[in-house]
């Protein structure tokens, strides 16, 4: 496995575009409103400004990718739902049914699902249980094992099998945009996926588990404590460098987390918006700006989730989320339901009056 | 001027739906998530339940009112902006090119102008002057004076103009309602209207005067200053009784805060959803809940505004914002851009498949 597009991804991803980012500020000062008044909304489109090079006017192909997975980890009770949730659920999304599908339907956005290690069954037979998928999603078959190992007793995956998630990620964002998608809101599906986006943001930060750990789905008590007992004891296990994160990757992540990691890293090297969700694709950022420093510079953080590693890693990566909304779906639901937020903002920048064009008072 | 309508809109406006309430509730617990991983999302879906009697699926005609007006408080020097600017933002309105006309737009929402009370010029000359009134708003004429007077030194209006500035409100949107809006967002314009809705606040809550005012437009310190002085002056000179809020609009009100008592009554009364904007329309919300103490059960707040005294009346009227955006316009721009967020609300009701349609497994 090449990691020769991985090594060239650092260097390509720049620092935003501070003169597009002033044009942008300098254009909303001259719009019919008190300046700064739009708040948040003025931040969005200056950040867009900042990613695309360019002031952006308009949403017009937004795409949201949802990669799927399952975990080893998942066997040791960690989770209140079984691993073959993973599964039903991607046929859900395939037949249309699920939130992300609702939400993304609402948002103008197209769906694209991407099984890049879903446990159980196989592709054919995923694929031909779908009742509806026209109204549903694409759904892109890219297995890279029917699941990880259980980190608790070993790696997750290789250190290859980590690369060509990460690649496959790559690719799938990459063919969205050459299709003409012009932002990208991004999630996940995999049961037991919260327990390894802990073990990642606590081998990263260095936060204690107790702290970046929470209820996903909704375990109770007794199953918050084995969750938090399973990282720590991987953690002493695995012993990772935080300066390497495809080997925390590979050690505690997901094969869905590592698409998510080349889906974000490929939009940022095309400068197109990525959206993060939640707790999951904050984990996914967190290891792909430890490949790119620059990179959170080219994301919006869409909500705060309720799982409390969650403000950890927006802190980390000095982003503030566009809702909140107590989400903790995961999917891409809380991505796609920012979409129209988003959109409104750089519409703001391109259908708004100036002063003089509507022949406004300013100011006295 | 008879009151006869506002003397039966209390008793009209019953409390929630709770049997709606709880449909909505289990509705969305047999949908394909964990319960209430939705958040927020879920909260608005069982309050729109709760204030149409019945599960709600979509929101398809949602519609935009903003009322303007001009206030004789404006002389003072407590605005960032001259009252012409009040005239010259509805001519905006109508050719289309103010932030409300983009959000209302995007949030696919038609939008209603009202001149309830606009000084300057007068209604046929400001219909001349629009552009391209077919890609802007709707204008309906219906001032009840020409700006209200300054309530530093008497009375804003007369009790007779507050009750027909309310009947204007309340006919607007009933008409609107008629015509088949299933959502009413509401907004407003006036330069001096947040010192006019800061006094109501204080007035009604007994809160102090600094506590409730804040910067509106943009004011500077001293006008800030100005801005406190003002209308502490006022209620010393007014002498209000928090149980008459009719009183307390005609003293220190203005026209486009009557107007928007009397929409949001006649929402509620037609168990439509009203989505308030700001902290000019949360003080004509603290109005009407004076006349109809079950009304907050009917409302929806879209945003928690930068004005401090904001979080002060959304706290009194027991409502949680859907947005945090630090927005300080008004024009109904943070209602608007709440439209989407809850029309998926209500499609997460109509469109998500249940666990046993999918297929999936529950929690275990």
């Amino acid at each position: 496995m090449t990691t020769a597009w991985l090594d060239r991804a650092g260097p390509q991803i720049p620092p935003a575009d501070g003169p597009a980012m002033a044009a942008a500020s300098a254009h909303l000062d001259q719009l019919t409103k008190p300046p700064g008044s739009l708040g948040g909304l003025e931040t969005i489109a200056i950040r867009l400004a900042g990613i695309r090079g360019r002031l952006v006017t308009d949403i017009e192909r937004p795409a949201v990718i949802v990669f799927a997975a399952d975990h080893g980890v998942a066997a040791r009770g960690v989770s209140a739902y079984p691993s073959e949730v993973t599964a039903q659920m991607v046929a859900n999304f395939a037949a249309g049914g699920a939130a992300i599908n609702v939400l993304a339907r609402a948002a103008g956005a197209g769906l694209v699902v991407v099984d890049i290690g879903v446990a159980g069954g196989n592709a054919a037979a995923v694929r031909t249980e779908l009742p509806g998928s026209s109204s549903g999603a694409r759904l892109i078959h890219a297995r890279i094992a029917s699941g990880t190992q259980d980190f608790a007793s070993g790696p997750a995956m290789t250190r290859d099998q980590a690369l060509a998630a990460i690649e496959t990620g790559r690719v799938v964002a990459a063919d969205l945009i050459e299709d003409g998608a012009d932002l990208l809101a991004i999630g996940e599906m995999g049961i037991g996926n919260t327990t390894s986006a802990s073990a990642i943001v606590a081998a990263l930060t260095g936060e204690p588990v107790r702290a970046v750990t929470g209820r996903g789905t909704g375990v109770d008590d007794p199953g918050l404590d084995r969750k938090v007992a399973v990282i720590d004891a991987a953690l002493a296990l695995h012993q990772l460098d935080p300066e390497d994160p495809i080997g925390v990757l590979a050690a505690v992540g997901g094969f869905e987390i590592a698409g998510l990691v080349g889906a974000i890293l490929a939009a940022a090297t095309a400068r197109v918006p990525a959206v993060l969700d939640g707790f999951i694709t904050g984990a996914a950022a967190l290891v792909a700006s430890g490949l790119a420093p620059n990179l959170p510079d080219r994301l919006l953080a869409a909500h705060r989730s309720l799982e409390p590693g969650h403000a950890i890693v927006l802190d980390r990566l000095g982003l503030r989320p566009i809702l909140e909304l107590d989400l903790r779906l995961g999917e891409g639901s809380g991505a796609a339901l920012a979409i129209p937020i988003i959109r409104a903002a750089a519409r703001i920048c391109g259908e708004m009056a100036t002063f003089e064009q509507a022949g406004v008072s300013g100011s006295g």
